[in-house]
């Protein structure tokens, strides 16, 4: 796991939710708390225990067994108001509607600590569509992870216009402390940003395939020997900015703003359901079958860890 | 450097032009070449033997003194004629100027081996731009690397509906054998596919930095700790492919095509010109002033050595 394994003895962290996210975050916070009692979970399937305690154990694939923490310490919830009870943090991954948000956070208020940390895992349900049954409209925010959460450094704050700056600030600090990248995005954007930039890319992906340019294992072949490596290590400001010398980005965009502005006119913008996902689902399964994440996480971790060293050594990574 | 040992003691390599891109292919050809005497270099630039023997070695940064080639031994042409008589692969990285590019491949056509390569690096004036007053237009092809080639693999294969199937596979030979990543694009299109991709992207970044939802270290903060680690690994399709589980492709967009859908609405179109410049620019320069290249060339590298590794080891990074 990267980050500080400087344990945490004090916090006590509730999960709602056991799809994969939440099963991610726990993993997480297993390695990370000092004692996996400080861990409760609960969801409302009647099978939670046996679940939790049969999963778990896959999100630690490829560690040291005798450092496993002991999953059958981790506390499982009867009810809501057990489980919240006396939580200091409350990360929900609940069902993505918005309307069981809104009856969990005013279910949660009533039970829970007035200090507690209120987190949706949400990737497109905003805060200020999740608070408006709360008496404290001020606590929720949006902690968006970028999947998966116990591997990838990324965390979106998203804070609605009524969240406390103290929650904010209380909710970088713990992320911070553990090595996570917690960054605080200024306004409830439609998919907030990762995914909107993510999907830029993918909309453009879906054109050049369904044109036949290139086939899906080509595009992600380019991906996966240009941008993705590149920007592992500058994001894509930085890495113009570099590329235009001196004069840094006005520079890049003076020299080949052209191109720039061809390439974008000339950008596609299919639809979901404009007709391409035939052919591009089938060359997708035809290229890959079944993923295997594991092996896919493994060589992530292993770069993270490579970037993490070179941060931790003084390399300007920022 | 990436890319197998095994020195190549016949191909005569000729260079022309020592911008940037020129100077960093001629690095990777130093480490692949038996003899720096197989390089050949070319400008038209009158001083252009005291700046090869000045420039070259800053691509060496960082490796093991006592391996270097010996640049001296590196030939530097006097004129075209003489640069391309000899040569069983001639690229081109002089300005990007569809006049000289025609020019200089009628020149090359009269002088060179009837059986040489002839590569274009540009990354803008396709093929059937460029083969206009040959004899034999089936030759000439773009080989497009993502700056800078002596460390990023890809290399974008770009032929004119003219080019012959022979030279594409000769030049994807070339290439595989030396441990990099050619990609035959099948269709000339505007900017290629790499360029294409990552400026979708960065039109999206502009817009999110202009409407102020986080800033441009903010923003390159965010991909270097998401997509930038992952697409590294897997590309944006295989990613979605492996998060749509046992559906594939097709389940990711079944689960949350509709957030996709909304994210692709909304996104935003700024064009080069449209006023959000004095603000991104700016951004970038407070944040970045100038970027230690060497620094992120050496981690880049770092990460492609772990990947190299994960292949060599029979992982599928496909």
């Amino acid at each position: 796991m990267l980050g500080p394994s400087k344990k945490d003895t004090e916090t006590r962290i509730t999960l709602i939710g056991t799809g994969t996210i939440g099963l991610s975050f726990a993993a997480f916070h297993l390695t990370h708390l000092d004692s996996p009692s400080q861990l409760t979970i609960y969801d409302t399937r009647t099978d939670v225990a046996e679940y939790v305690q049969e999963s778990l154990p896959k999100f630690f694939t490829g560690e040291d067994k005798s450092s496993l923490p002991s999953f059958s310490e981790v506390k499982i919830a009867k009810s809501l108001e057990e489980a919240v009870a006396h939580a200091s943090i409350v990360q929900e991954s609940g069902p993505e509607k918005a309307a069981f948000k809104l009856n969990l956070w005013a279910e949660v208020e009533k039970y829970a600590p007035k200090d507690a940390l209120l987190w949706s895992s949400t990737s497109g349900i905003p805060a200020s569509q999740q608070n408006c049954k709360m008496q404290d409209t001020s606590r929720v925010l949006v902690v968006h992870p970028y999947n998966p959460p116990h591997i990838m450094p990324l965390l979106e704050l998203v804070p609605s216009p009524e969240t406390s700056e103290k929650v904010i600030e209380r909710t970088q600090e713990f992320w911070r402390a553990r090595g996570r990248v917690p960054i605080h995005i200024k306004k409830e954007t439609t998919g907030f940003v990762a995914n909107r930039l993510a999907f830029a890319l993918l909309r453009e992906a879906v054109h050049l395939v369904d044109q036949g340019v290139v086939s899906v294992e080509e595009l992600d072949q380019i991906v996966q020997t240009s941008m993705g490596p590149r920007w592992a290590v500058a994001g894509p400001f930085k890495s113009y900015h570099a590329g235009g010398g001196p004069a840094g980005l006005e520079g890049f965009f003076k020299n080949i703003g052209g191109t720039v502005q061809d390439c974008w006119a000339d950008s596609g913008t299919p639809n979901v359901g404009d007709g391409w996902e035939e052919k591009v689902f089938k060359d997708a399964k035809d290229s890959y079958g079944t993923v295997d994440i594991g092996e896919r996480d493994r060589i992530t971790r292993r770069l993270l860890q490579v970037i993490e060293e070179e941060k931790s050594r003084g390399a300007n990574t920022k």
